[in-house]
């Protein structure tokens, strides 16, 4: 059994992280922190794990969490940066699921985040945590940096074609939707059922936190820099999110059969489905699920490529793959307790 | 046309109380305060708003209030407690949207809303604001207080039948479920999309603050004292209210028609629809309008009655009926301005 | 491994038997059958199972059923009566998800279902599949009716009041309220999410099938007649019902606690979850998952009891129940491959 | 007063006409028809209008329908091609809601809608009720071909850029979002709630009969041929269109202000929105209203430009966009009987 330790596990990512290591059969929670929840039982804030879990949040203890064989951080920005160094030190494998970790330039990341980053040498030794793309370094890391939910769906879905060099980088749309758990657990107005059902709008289209990782991210994938229109929008859904990507074939590309680049592309990936022509991925068919469901398109046989992406953004797009990259850099089967369906209706 | 004062209006039953007054022929908005967000336009907080009013919320100053005709009250219990004195002494007719001058009994006020009432010897000129019971009253009132969501739709569906003595007022049952706008515009985690959709729970089975206010209605009716089971449940909708009621006939009152009788104490009610045998009031059919609507059942011909009473929690169930309330206490219509059907689909 | 049929498998009750016995360990689904969708891929109608399962809906035949170990009727009232006596005959064990065996008279049955019971004689071999009440004849049995949605619900939070009786089981009321899947998977209008979110409203009040199957059971455990009003409510969600249940105390158990009553009654019992005094049950506590949760109160400590019960309509209330059943009638852990936690938020 | 005939009035947009019309203090609704639903009445299905309207649906009859001023279609396509031209002899005034004059291109129409065109003669004489656009014209016409709910908002969006050669025609991207009620009210089972809730997909991404209808408008604006890439998905709301528009700038106005751009071009426009920069228009701002909001942004002061656009899509995407062109069709104030603002919370 992998001995297991959580920091922060209040919120969403928090209780999908349990309820995945719940049924994980390797998984033994031994420690669950929160500062403003200790000593209250988990199952009390969470009322699906009654009788599934009997820990109460404790106090964030090093020692204690030293004890542990990996650490998940489901922690604000910020926080992980802050205990990671002396649980490296101590051999812990760490994976975060913040952002602290996931983008390699120091100015970037205070840019965008309005911080000063507190732990900046070990950004170096992160790898990023998008096991499609770096499986091979995630198995030797020993600090994994989670990549962020609409980041997962966006570089998924523009891989393959880019890594073939078939688009123009240069002019790259993602119209992404998220279900209001993305925001997290906290109170606040806009996310009330009473302001956000029955309701669509786009958010942050001046600039979003996980614009500047899915330009590093893509540009990693072509080898220079790239340019992406990313407008995300906030669903009247609980879970999910759907990216609706758009980029223009080079011309020479013209005759590509896309269907086909995204089969080979993807044909070996646990994770990864790649529906039949035709087909649209629905938020639904991955509710609870680490899968990901892709199709692509060329409306009118033009030379726009259309991918459609759904996630579960609490599972494959934050504690799935969190879980996901646990079984990779712990030596176990990829999809260990990570098998169950979705849940549909 | 008559000049109106607005206290406190950021919250739900506020914003519906401008959407009806916009509206209206006869309401012309002098002033709307709020202290947290003086100087803020309105349509800035409400953006269904923009381009109907101009108004900027403003510091509650009450020489401002006491020029209006009428000031509405639509803040948090307690506040309207102590600015409702100086305003009746000016003359201003005032339309509490509050708890403050619902309860007679100054005990039972403080024990349930748990503070001193600033202001007990005002309670005895208020007139409660159910037309359909004092619409009298209401013409000569000063000082109204608008009845609570849930008390409105409880009280009149037991009305027609306590009226008449067919049903033991020492044995009722009154199941009722409200969408999430009834708790108003927090920020708060229960209330989150996250939470509260895909949900439904009861809440507060111990004791609602609606329960003496019911009560008092209730036996108000009867010329004596009730017994009431009231248990509310979160409906993971916007607006709505809907109240399923139990009651026993009375024994040598079986043989009554109860269609009838709910036909004829509401038919010449303008706000209140009865149904016709076998059909049930829907939530969405009132949406958006101060119509209630009504349905009785004997089902399998026991002497079981169930009612059951759909309402617009923010319109009847609040800045409707206040509206209502206004339209007969300054001798207009009653229903100017309340005539729109409701929002289907 | 237990070689598994289901006739009928393209509605939800169908899906939901196959996500959960796809995550089962010992069984092994041999073959679904659905005349409509014959050929088809079930995935292809089940976008969660694309990958999970790769059977084609088949034409039942009964050559291939009787070669199971178990068939699973998810089929509508009606069909399980034709085929269940010859695949009886040849030993296969029957769990009928369906009406067709729960009500043991059957005049009663034809009355409320409107057609002719095809197979009178095997109604009496029928065991009514609820565990907490039935477990040792369910041990034994060969064909098993489960209880239907709403009844698994009002049995469990009456049987603890009416064992020991407490309550007058003259004046039972249940007022529930379901999820839409509960209506099917069937093109209708009212079904609509534009017809039916954002509403709320009781149907079928002036009688609903689930009654006599009710009273029958509230009669078997009392031992005499019962009188029970129920009146079921459609909510805007998609899995979960909630009862909540009336009963007055007999006088002379106005001093019982029923809080002990039920903790004793259901602690040894794996799938029903008594809360703590105060809290109330949330259908999102057992979204997906076999567990019902309970909580009861007195409020004012008056002598009503309220019974607030939550299940998952398509697992404890359908899907969930029968692979129980299985579990038991197959001599296995009672919970295997049913204890993952419900799926929140 | 003008007397108003509507064929087929059983839909939503059916039952927003009567809705607007009943507030309407010009209208007098003559005769409802519905070859389905004749001799119901209107009260009877759609439950928010009883006590507002007493008609009862009837069969066509061209004799009743040309007496009237003027005449609905809110028919599926089809419909209205086959009695328009006679009404139009006898001068009737005809507003029609459905697709059947809308394309210009007789083949492109027969194409897209499967069928042929029962009435070409007629297309030339039809105006494409666009206010915005076409004002002038409509206030002339005798045949007014209402514009597609997804057409208005595309259209609207793209019109203050294209007008003035701002953007490159040859590459735009409309990514929209419909809530169901887009769909009719058909009994269906993907628009079932259980399975259209808590989900998000796209649909119709290899062809959506909008395309021509835009791709036309839009080259009326620019006067040659366009390309536009127009991906539609499904929201799980009963209301509302939300359009994110994409195009690049032409290199030489890469120094234009856009905002300036879209204010200018809608300042004199009863029901076009122009938020403030940094604000994002939300589908519930509009709800039930015939206003159209849009924001304009250029992210990371690229050279895409980013146009957000909300609608309602029964009402300015359909039957308050009818009714505004009967108010300019017949010489009334173009806001008559539609400035309610929208319904929120």
């Amino acid at each position: 059994m992998i001995k297991i330790g959580i920091v922060g596990g209040t919120g969403y990512t928090g209780v999908e992280l349990l309820r995945l290591l719940i049924m994980h059969p390797q998984a033994e929670i031994t420690v669950i922190t929160s500062r403003q929840e200790a000593g209250r039982a988990v199952a009390d804030i969470f009322p699906n794990l009654r009788g599934h879990i009997d820990l109460n949040f404790s106090e964030p203890d090093t020692e204690v969490l030293a004890s542990c064989d990996v650490v998940f951080f489901a922690t604000p920005h910020g926080v992980a940066q802050a205990s990671v160094p002396e649980l490296l030190d101590r051999n812990v494998k760490v994976i975060d699921l913040s952002a602290d970790f996931r983008i390699r330039s120091v100015p970037l990341w205070e840019q965008w985040y309005g911080q000063t980053h507190a732990c900046p040498e070990r950004i170096g030794d992160a790898v990023y945590g998008l096991p499609e793309v770096n499986r091979e370094h995630i198995r030797k890391a020993q600090l994994i940096a989670c990549p962020g939910c609409y980041p997962t769906s966006v570089l998924l879905g523009f891989l393959p074609l880019l890594e073939r060099g078939l688009i123009d980088p240069g002019d790259l749309v993602a119209n992404a939707a998220s279900g209001v758990s993305g925001a997290g657990r906290q109170a606040s107005i806009p996310n009330l059922l009473a302001e956000s059902s029955d309701n669509f709008k786009a958010y942050g289209v001046g600039g979003h936190r996980h614009l500047p990782e899915i330009e590093q991210g893509l540009a990693d994938i072509v080898g220079s820099a790239v340019s992406l229109t990313f407008v995300p929008h906030l669903l009247p859904i609980i879970r999910g999110i759907h990216s609706t990507l758009y980029a223009n074939l080079i011309n020479e590309n013209a005759g590509v059969d896309v269907q086909a680049v995204f089969e080979e592309r993807y044909q070996d990936e646990p994770f990864v489905d790649v529906l039949p022509p035709g087909e649209h991925p629905q938020t639904r068919s991955v509710r609870g699920s680490n899968m990901v469901r892709i199709a692509v398109a060329r409306p009118q046989g033009r030379n726009k490529v259309v991918v459609m992406v759904a996630e579960d953004n609490l599972v494959k797009g934050a504690s799935g793959q969190a879980v996901q990259n646990m079984n990779i850099v712990m030596g176990l089967p990829e999809t260990l307790g990570l098998d169950a369906p979705a849940l549909l209706p």
